[in-house]
């Protein structure tokens, strides 16, 4: 299923997207795309209705794929090409850092360019979605423990990251910095997570065009390693890292100035497109 | 006021406690601790009403003492003699780390150590909980963003923190890592945020004894320094770092290990108690 959120922000109903391509209002069945409606329980009474009985959405914005985040987790240089574009080297255990829940938008929105952002930078990834609550899973079950997958831009401010005092939080969770959709798409429909094609577009031009396949810290791996560390809760959002071709990385590097505009997509995910835009 | 959360996990009320430390119930006034309840208007409507008319709650399990934490911002090696002691310069920014939301927990709970650890360590911290959503705010104006204060246990695995790649989340996010209460005193109560004496016990003896005059970065600075970055959001908490005596700075270094005990305080913000335990 492609599960997702329509209307203003803050008022997103929660919905689906029917083989048809239309958008089907989920409101009479789930409060929101997020908690008890995600665990393997909630999402099994949404795959039991007839989808194309449920009332029809008129299409508007598209919210965040997913409600109530209380974690959104990303890892770092989780690509070789990645890291070594960056300078760095893989990291022998998975790199953990934290995006700000208040940075999430829906995926077309607009993402606004910090004050005195010189060096705002995209990372398509392969964002994945918790659905049960998990403390100290193996590899082998981790995937029990999700709900789906969705697209998401890492979006990143590189001086603020890397030269404004230690940690990457600083330059990770800036308003906006967080588009994750269009859809969490349940992981029935995607066969393998390491087998996705992963892409971003600046104003037209390919900047990254990689797949999951080279991620060096795999999905499974992910949750039952940071599993280790926290209980993950439904609705938390694993941001997996980002392939070869962000902008920092570039020689010379190029950051994004406003009027920008970013597209994004990961095979079976669907795209986002976003409009960078400087603060008012 | 000092408002506080009674009750177990999950299913606390709203209280506050009075002149004669009496728990008084404000669930007939205030759904929670937290969002518009601690917003200036929300701190003016239950300051309003007759504390000792309120109906007794008996003396329980406290909690959290603020709901709907969005955000808990963490700042490293705030005061010199704890950067110091910990092999550390000062910093020329603060710097700023996330902690899991999802490790908060009441003020006397117990905290596990988790698995695999052999470097839990301690932190007493002045937390400051956010009332109003500051974006862009001068230090001048900072504080009328604050609802008030309250004591933050700022618990670290230091292996999990710096030696397994990268990134302190790791070692800050551990479920229990976060206790923070007993209450949230509103700002009126507190005279000077940046003269209050801080102190931890282990076993009865003292280990920590600062006060908040040699944080390096005040309050308002860092209300400001954060709201240049991101939104800061009702019920958000910043945990505004440690003063000297952590485990880590001792020689030989010291760690916390099942049954311990730990109590710490700050000047009118009230006292904390933990026992640490194995993980089951």
């Amino acid at each position: 299923m492609k599960l997702m959120r329509v209307g203003e922000p803050g008022r997103e109903k929660p919905a689906l997207l029917d083989s048809d391509g239309k958008i089907r209002d989920l409101s009479a069945h789930v409060s929101d795309v997020g908690g008890e409606a995600i665990s393997p329980a909630g999402l099994a009474k949404i795959a039991a209705l007839d989808a194309k009985s449920l009332p029809e959405l008129a299409p508007g914005r598209i919210g965040a794929c997913v409600a109530g985040t209380g974690k959104f987790i990303c890892i770092g240089l989780n690509f070789s090409d990645h890291a070594a574009e960056t300078g760095a080297t893989v990291p022998p255990e998975p790199i953990i850092f934290m995006k700000a829940t208040s940075a999430i938008v829906g995926p077309n929105d607009n993402v606004v360019i910090p004050r005195g952002s010189e060096k705002t930078d995209w990372e398509v990834e392969l964002g994945v979605v918790i659905g049960k609550t998990a403390k100290y899973v193996t590899e082998a079950e981790a995937l029990d423990y999700v709900a789906g997958y969705c697209v998401s831009n890492d979006v990143s401010e590189r001086a603020f990251q890397t030269e404004r005092s230690g940690q990457w939080t600083k330059g990770k969770s800036c308003d906006t910095f967080g588009p994750i959709g269009p859809w969490l798409v349940t992981k029935d429909e995607i066969a393998d997570p390491q087998n996705l094609g992963m892409w971003l577009k600046v104003n037209g031009q390919t900047m990254q065009n990689g797949s999951s396949r080279t991620m060096v810290y795999g999905v499974a791996y992910l949750v039952s390693y940071l599993s280790q560390f926290m209980s993950l809760h439904p609705g938390d959002v694993i941001s997996t890292g980002t392939p070869p071709g962000v902008g920092m990385g570039l020689k010379p590097p190029r950051y994004l100035k406003a009027g920008d505009v970013v597209e994004l997509g990961i095979e079976g995910l669907g795209t986002q497109k976003q409009t960078f835009v400087a603060d008012r």
